[in-house]
């Protein structure tokens, strides 16, 4: 049985971190955007085996229990202890891993869903599973519940699924347009000294917002954030400058990862277009994902 | 500017109300599904009018206020009070009033998203005014929650959004059968003497809902529920009886409405039609709506 299931990459836009010794009481406020690429999950269970064996592959390479703990820490929980059987996960990340695209939220999500949907359990549950495995190996706090809200979403009361609350803006047609540069490690920052500034900067922007709840107004206080508290500078706050002269909201800095979004209009994509090649800087446009993940049973070439 | 909205129809399968003075706080236990037939609401607004009027109309015929008090409370709430100009909601339903699809919460969900897609704030907020009047008029308890969460849900916390907490089971392939066939009151319901019996037999589906959740699960325990608390009697029986001779998964009552419901997958959607059409009762099939309800602008045979 195979069974897929899609997982939206999440780009932060501003955040506050809140830590709890329960893990489903730890969590984010702030704001951030789901969009149409981010994690595909094929989870094959095949019975017939003498033991309980599970293997997980990153883009087509099998990968050490060390290299996907968060995963492997899920699968080890959903997975009956009594299971006799192969059980292979097979992740695609349509992002890199560690430029800030929430891949092994994604990536937890997506094992967590679709071994519940073969060996029972709720979203709920599988939601809860793949958070307190994020948080406990320190891969994010915000981004599971993220990527369950879909759409433009904001961090209202900080948790896990079934604790914390997200809610979401209103949008009309925008795509984003992504610009992922490198790596940027979040437990480092997280450990830096730049968190009280992440903490007092993002409480603010998280007030502001909700008093102009818009998707143009989170872009302004996510620029704003990102260079106060230091975290977009040189380089990539020049290239930022770049793209704001040929778009109507100013770009901001994915968190946490080296690179750039923006909300771009139709009519602003070839602009931007040209100025990205001219820059020679890589580039995707994309859309905004705006519903749940996705889980189904996949039938490879079988008919249905 | 013209605003749509999507809700789709939900049907409860077993529920427990909770009662509470803050409406918020006030909501149900239970289970359903949600489809993708539903209300879809068309909101214009155009300023240049010296008052701030609003109109509602139900399938094309306008209704006065206390024919659409719940709507109407919304709108009220959600329009500015300095808006000089005409606020023209237009809700069209895809099942009869009062049949038990979540109509009334459904049309106060989509107005309440389209108006605050165009005075401003947030889903939640919206959400929260939808489920607020739907409580206060007493429309219903748990439907915003409900069509909010898509699928086949599971009230597990009860209360408005926010507050209240809803799951989803994983589902394969089925379809939704549905037969309505008449009215029920919710309000006479709630008011009666079944009450008590609705409590005990909700709360004792739920406990067994959870401890192994299914939709399979779900048909068996709304059954129960349907023929224990007496709601499903007479006729109707007979007429689910009928239906579970084609079926797999025993048919239900439709709470709170005179009609049944069913899961179906695609090789019995045949022996069912064929059923029902000698039976010479009304019916229809459906699709499992598993996303959040769908709000965006509308071009009226404009390119956009």
């Amino acid at each position: 049985m195979l069974v897929r299931a899609f997982v939206p990459a999440h780009i932060t836009a501003f955040f506050v971190p809140r830590f709890h010794d329960d893990p489903l009481k730890a969590g984010s406020l702030g704001a951030g955007v789901n969009i149409g690429k981010g994690v595909n999950v094929f989870t094959s269970v095949d019975t017939g085996a003498l033991e309980r064996h599970v293997h997980i592959a990153f883009n087509g390479e099998p990968v050490k229990k060390d290299e996907a703990a968060i995963s492997y820490s899920v699968a080890e929980e959903i997975v009956p202890d009594d299971f006799a059987g192969e059980v292979e996960i097979w992740q695609y990340f349509d992002f890199p891993n560690g430029y800030g695209f929430g891949n092994s939220a994604g990536g937890a999500l997506g094992t967590a869903l679709t071994l519940s949907y073969k060996f029972g359990g709720t979203w709920l549950r599988a939601a809860q599973t793949a958070h307190r495995h994020e948080v406990l190996n320190r891969g994010g706090l915000g981004d599971v519940v993220a990527q369950l809200a879909g759409g433009i979403e904001v961090r209202v009361r900080a948790g896990g699924p079934g604790v914390g609350l997200v809610d979401n803006l209103f949008f009309e047609d925008y795509k984003v347009l992504v610009v992922p540069l490198g790596r940027l490690s979040t437990r480092e920052v997280l450990d830096g000294d730049v968190v009280k500034a992440i903490e007092v900067k993002g409480s603010k922007a998280l007030e502001k917002l909700l008093a102009e709840p818009t998707p143009e107004r989170m872009m302004v206080l996510a620029r704003d954030f990102a260079e106060k508290t230091g975290l977009l500078s040189g380089e990539l706050l020049e290239l930022a400058r770049e793209l704001d002269r040929v778009l109507k909201n100013p770009s901001s800095m994915i968190m946490l990862g080296r690179g750039l979004f923006a909300l771009v209009r139709e009519a602003e994509v070839e602009g931007a277009r040209a100025l990205l090649a001219d820059l020679e800087v890589p580039y995707d446009i994309v859309e905004i994902y705006d519903g749940k993940p996705k889980v189904e049973r996949w039938f490879e070439g079988e008919a249905k």
